[in-house]
């Protein structure tokens, strides 16, 4: 005996979330079944939405439903500095803590050999066409403090250096082997403005 | 600056999943957004199939398509025999790891007077309506061994020998405090044959 064909379905389909095993699976599609049938649709409703409009903006890499996201769209944002971050989570994470006016450009990972993540997958060449207009003054390197973090900072360091762009890299605070986004603000924001030249 | 319309609406609609939190709601969602379109899509299929067509089984609540589940429409299982349980994983678990060859009634829950969950939210009056049929002989206890769970099997027991039913209780090996459905196999193979009348 087994669980009807569409319950296997949808406890089969939850595991596509990251974290997500066959006990949370089964657990998830209960609850919904029992007492979330709303909140299900809803759900559902938002994936397909999300999926059918949600782009990459063009300049940044960020998601959007339009060609640019609010920030490269946005003209008050200084084109010269340019903040380089692992993921939209990050954007998110200085926006609310700093005041940081410039724009960003959104990697959506970190350089990684063994599972296959090289330039091309980060969207550096979109980076280097941005660079090679030459208004670019300041790239800021906001990327984790992990092995492969400063080794993605260490590439985009030196793509920015041949475009004659200045070179940043936020120090001060971010502890060691962390993840950017679970920083508290005051330390983000300190290590922000503690950012030197390297 | 805040995430996009469409965005911010996929990461609130995930938090209906339980133990889904802000943060792993915004990573649920840049993951499927960036690397799993397809199997995103393929779970707002199987969730919108699954609430438009998943009902309780007439007769034990169990989650299925049909007016009755598979175990409900099957004439070899015996009708004399009903196992109570708290979740539709439980009947799994024993299905899977005993040779209980009777029929089950599906709680979906358990007394929780705190949370307004009395007898008519788990359904008894279903279950009485069986009872009052004449047909079972023994009623087989098997929440989970938690406070709520035994207060439950006490309520269930007094309305079994209303109705004069016999009642047992499974009782080795079930870890008091423990949840059933994460009770290893040979445990609950010992728990169920090792039950005694209450
Ligand atoms: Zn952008
Ligand atoms: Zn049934």
């Amino acid at each position: 005996m087994a669980f009807s064909p569409a319950l296997t379905g949808l406890i089969d389909a939850l595991r596509v979330l990251p974290g997500v095993g066959a006990k949370s699976a089964q657990r998830m599609a209960f609850h919904v079944l029992q007492r979330e049938r709303e909140g299900g649709r809803y759900l559902a409703r938002s994936l397909e939405q999300a999926l059918a409009c949600i782009q990459h903006c063009r300049d940044c890499r960020m998601f959007t439903e339009n060609e640019l996201c609010d920030i490269c769209a946005n003209e008050r944002r200084d084109p010269a500095l340019v903040c380089v971050v692992e993921s939209p989570a990050d954007v998110m994470a200085i926006e609310q803590n700093t005041d940081f006016r410039g724009r960003y450009f959104v990697l959506l990972g970190r350089l990684s050999p063994i599972d296959g993540i090289g330039p091309a997958e980060l969207g550096l060449d979109i980076l280097r066409e941005r660079l090679s207009r030459g208004l670019v003054t300041e790239v800021i390197l906001a990327t984790g403090a992990t092995v492969e973090g400063e080794a993605t900072a260490q590439y985009v360091a030196d793509l920015a250096r041949q475009h004659n762009a200045g070179v940043s890299r936020i120090a001060h605070g971010v502890p060691v082997g962390g993840e950017l986004e679970y920083v508290d603000a005051g330390t983000l924001s300190q290590a922000f403005s503690g950012r030197r030249p390297i």
